[in-house]
């Protein structure tokens, strides 16, 4: 029986990889993080309308605003200005969360072990591995190995990102060929009611859209 | 330089970690998780009265109280029952919270990458993991290179864990060798206004000080 717990943030690449655990699972369960995001009311009406529209019962969220207490990002500290794209640096950009990704896993983990599950599926992209250095397959590769000794005996859980070597085209596509509601994700780092088409998340789903010569359907300012 | 951030529970094992840190570091901080444990109120009292004690400026508290949402242990469900000591045992105790120590390493580490700090002292002990896998040496090594791979290049935290091979009997030498106010910290798994004597963690504690041939200055019931 496969298991999965699925990190759902809401965004159109958490949403293609629950569709993806969907349809490979026996038992799926899906999991937010509230971690003082700027945009954290736009990417919970996500995971809600995602969670219902694939018929997930058992979600959970968890507040982890104390990532947003020890800061040092702008999606989290208000005093760090979201920067525009630039999708040529390879800075790492000021929206790092310090080691957010390990965080999450560790949560996944807890929740998966007590729930007998067997899998976290992780909608991770390695291209963008030169910003954020916890979204490498080496990282998530070693993860693993902490959930196997950190964990009990008779719990095995294995970490899939399915969207580890795509990049945001190959992302629209696969959504698409799988009917993801792509409408209902959100992606924008501001949280205004229409997404500002300018940051840098913004600018690479406008730009995935674009070369998979397809058309995003929410609204932009 | 060496700048440490103290995991710092309020039992013994992390009051002589924090002495220790103190002793090997050019600056200290101390982390509190409060995970939603029924021993909550003591051990943050303990907390704060080891952080006065070493002129700790840098203090985090961080609520995980989600990790009680998750449940899964006797520490945090209430519906749980906290299991008497048998200490022969190989069993996991009831008391496991599941993968408990990444969540709290993970935080450790996102707030040492923002302050800059390059180690964190875990008062972990070898001689409780066939109880809980996530105390043991290859975990913590596991997540040495989680954060190795999960941070930023300049970024270089190491974990040190001084007591790994310690049984509670080295940790009370240690600790009353280097001072160590053992009267301010705090052991019990129940919550009562005096230790139990009879948990699993007060009977660690009670064979500890008495095969070190000393008395442990808390008042029990």
């Amino acid at each position: 029986m496969k298991k999965s717990v699925v990190l759902l943030s809401g965004g159109m690449d958490s949403a293609t990889c629950l569709a993806i655990a969907h349809n490979e699972s026996d038992d799926v369960a899906t999991l937010h993080l509230n971690y003082g995001h700027r945009t954290e009311e736009k990417e919970l009406d996500s995971f809600k309308k995602l969670s219902d529209f694939y018929n997930v019962e058992k979600r959970l969220i968890v507040d982890v605003t104390y990532l947003a207490l020890i800061g040092g990002s702008s999606l989290t500290d208000k005093n760090i200005e979201v920067a525009k794209a630039d999708l040529e640096s390879t800075e790492i950009p000021s929206s790092y969360v310090p080691f957010r990704n390990a965080n999450i896993l560790a949560i996944a983990t807890s929740w998966a072990e007590v729930l007998g599950f067997n899998q976290l599926y992780v909608g991770a992209v390695a291209e963008d591995s030169a910003g954020y250095p916890d979204c490498r397959p080496e990282f998530y590769e070693a993860f693993e190995k902490v959930i196997s000794y950190g964990t009990k005996p008779e719990t095995n859980i294995k970490i899939i990102t399915p969207l580890i070597k795509m990049n945001k085209t190959d992302i629209v596509e696969k959504g698409l060929a799988l009917n993801v509601p792509f409408a209902m994700t959100w992606s924008c780092y501001m949280s205004n009611n229409k997404s500002c088409g300018v940051c840098d998340s913004c600018v690479r789903r406008l730009r995935g859209f674009e070369l998979a010569g397809s058309k995003d359907l929410i609204v932009y300012a």
